[in-house]
């Protein structure tokens, strides 16, 4: 039973004084270990895994998301609907990177006392549309009051016994794939920080990110996948979160990295948010090259090694070779932060 | 399936300018309506009910309670080691009230810039030695700067298919019992807001107050009672919770209501943040007067109407009868905020 035994708690802690890796030490050295019944995977997942019963044929899993005002959006460029629909996308994207089916969702909501109804109704609306298109409940949650905007979603869903698919399973000799365009979101966001008007049609990725639900659902059915994560601190830091727990290493080529429109390479490997699906799968493994109607690319391959802290190399267009450093979403997260 | 059905997202919305039942049959108004799968309760109990197959034999609780600095407890009051118990307490306390067994749990957490590192280790020791006692494990969460502190935590549990206890379960005749001894909470909070010294010991219903969950479970094991709910906006309002979900009334008698040392009858009415369990069973049920080392005393009776407006009657010492108006926690939490 993997109690706390991985090192995951998100990383939005930019203007905390501590380093976030160090609050997960201190959590972990706090917490007890493997005291918990029916916890088959905790810290260190997309989601946790639970069994409630030792007969049960579904496991369950839970997610939970924290959105924070002026952190993880802001009112002037975000609207309402669109925080909603954020909001309930990354706890859906959690479930979708398990290959599993969401079921229900929580919403605890901090609202600050000069909030207009209208923004509560067009968020509520947003986060409630992507509930329905899923056939996810709001089965519950909390209010408060609160100084800023805050709204952590729960989301639970399940999927069969055993058959989560976790960021520990990659192999060496796994080919690594992901879902759709990197990029796009971060690229909106550097445009708002620029001061440019930003499209928040539907179609946005930034402002309305499709999690990928049925793609993860599929490959968990098939038994495609061997490991997988939903891109939501960005591709480098991501990738590495599967090296890590699967203790291996990776190469990818730059050329195959799939750039979304009015993005860079720089945005697709770093810039979060995209939540598309980056998973591992044998060699011999037939993975469609489009699921769902979006694009899944091979952009390269898992090695064995001990040495984490290189363990992403990339390939340049001229055959050269660096080692590509977690440095994903923190960084834009910091720039609302200290621009605001 | 129940999805949205009855309203009860909590009461914490003093200082937001609408009133938070309007807030609610907005949420209602906007949700899907039995769109969710596995969802057996939704909104209006202290859990949801999901049932994660067909064929499972337990069924899965969850529950989510924010703590907001400065709404539910303030930093000057509240050691960080007591913020940490109440808030997994609150969530406990809540699987307790379905006659739940809690297995896990997650935190999201809202740090401040200038937080001190030794109040996020005493806030997480408060929170995992509650966790420890019950065996539960802090499966994961999320983590987030913001402007005031904010930790929701989410409980999960399991009770058999079909045996969670439920608010809606009151039927006229049943007999009311509460455990221990209401009003002492918020007895310790009226010292604060004087100006008095507290005591922080752990011992304190305020600052450590304990989950009933041995008891949540001893009387769902046995069948005994018929519904359940735990008191934490205190006896008034939660009373007419298990009234309004059970098309109910209720009268109890004043001389029987066990008040808390410090505290007085109407603390022990309205006081809320008790945690202990509020529950109907019917009159021949063979209820013990003390149950874990704690005192079970029977405070009144259901009876059946439909005017829930003056649901429950209150007989004073006198034989006067007058209708309890629900005035629970919200009073004292608006009472944080305004003063501080």
């Amino acid at each position: 039973m993997a109690v706390l035994s991985r090192a995951s708690f998100r990383y939005s802690l930019s203007c905390v004084p501590w380093a976030e890796t160090k609050l997960i030490d201190r959590i972990r050295k706090l917490a007890p270990n493997g005291a918990g019944r029916g916890v088959i995977q905790g810290i260190g997942d997309d989601c946790a895994v639970l069994r409630l019963s030792p007969s049960s044929r579904d496991e369950l899993l839970i997610t939970t998301d924290l959105c924070v005002e002026n952190v993880h959006f802001r009112r002037a460029w975000h609207p309402p609907r669109s925080v909603g629909h954020r909001c309930l996308a990354r706890g859906l994207s959690d479930i979708a990177a398990m290959g599993g089916e969401p079921l229900g969702c929580f919403l605890s909501l901090g609202l600050t006392s000069q909030l207009p109804q209208r923004w509560v109704d067009a968020f509520l609306d947003g986060l409630l549309r992507l509930a329905r298109r899923f056939k996810v409940s709001l089965a519950g949650g909390d209010i408060s009051a609160s100084r800023q905007i805050v709204a952590d979603i729960v989301v639970a869903g399940r999927v069969p016994r055993g058959k989560a698919l976790l960021r520990s399973g990659a192999r060496p000799g796994d080919l690594i794939y992901v879902t759709g365009a990197l990029g796009g979101s971060a690229a909106v966001l550097n445009g708002l920080y620029a001061g440019k008007r930003a499209s928040t049609l539907a179609s946005s990725a930034h402002f309305y990110p499709q999690p990928r639900v049925e793609i993860g659902n599929w490959l968990r059915r098939r038994g495609l996948a061997n490991a997988m994560i939903d891109l939501s601190d960005g591709l480098s830091t991501d990738l590495a979160h599967i090296c890590r727990e699967s203790h291996v290493t990776a190469a990818i080529r730059a050329a195959n990295v799939p750039v979304a429109k009015g993005a860079d390479l720089a945005l697709a490997l770093h810039g979060g948010e995209d939540y598309e699906l980056l998973f591992t799968a044998r060699p011999g493994a037939r993975i469609p090259s489009l699921m769902d109607r979006v694009e899944v690319t091979e952009i390269g391959s898992i090695g064995s090694a001990k040495d984490y802290s290189s363990a992403i190399q990339i390939l340049d267009e001229n055959g050269h070779r660096q080692t590509l450093r977690p440095q994903g979403w923190e960084h834009f997260r910091k720039r609302i932060q200290k621009r605001r």
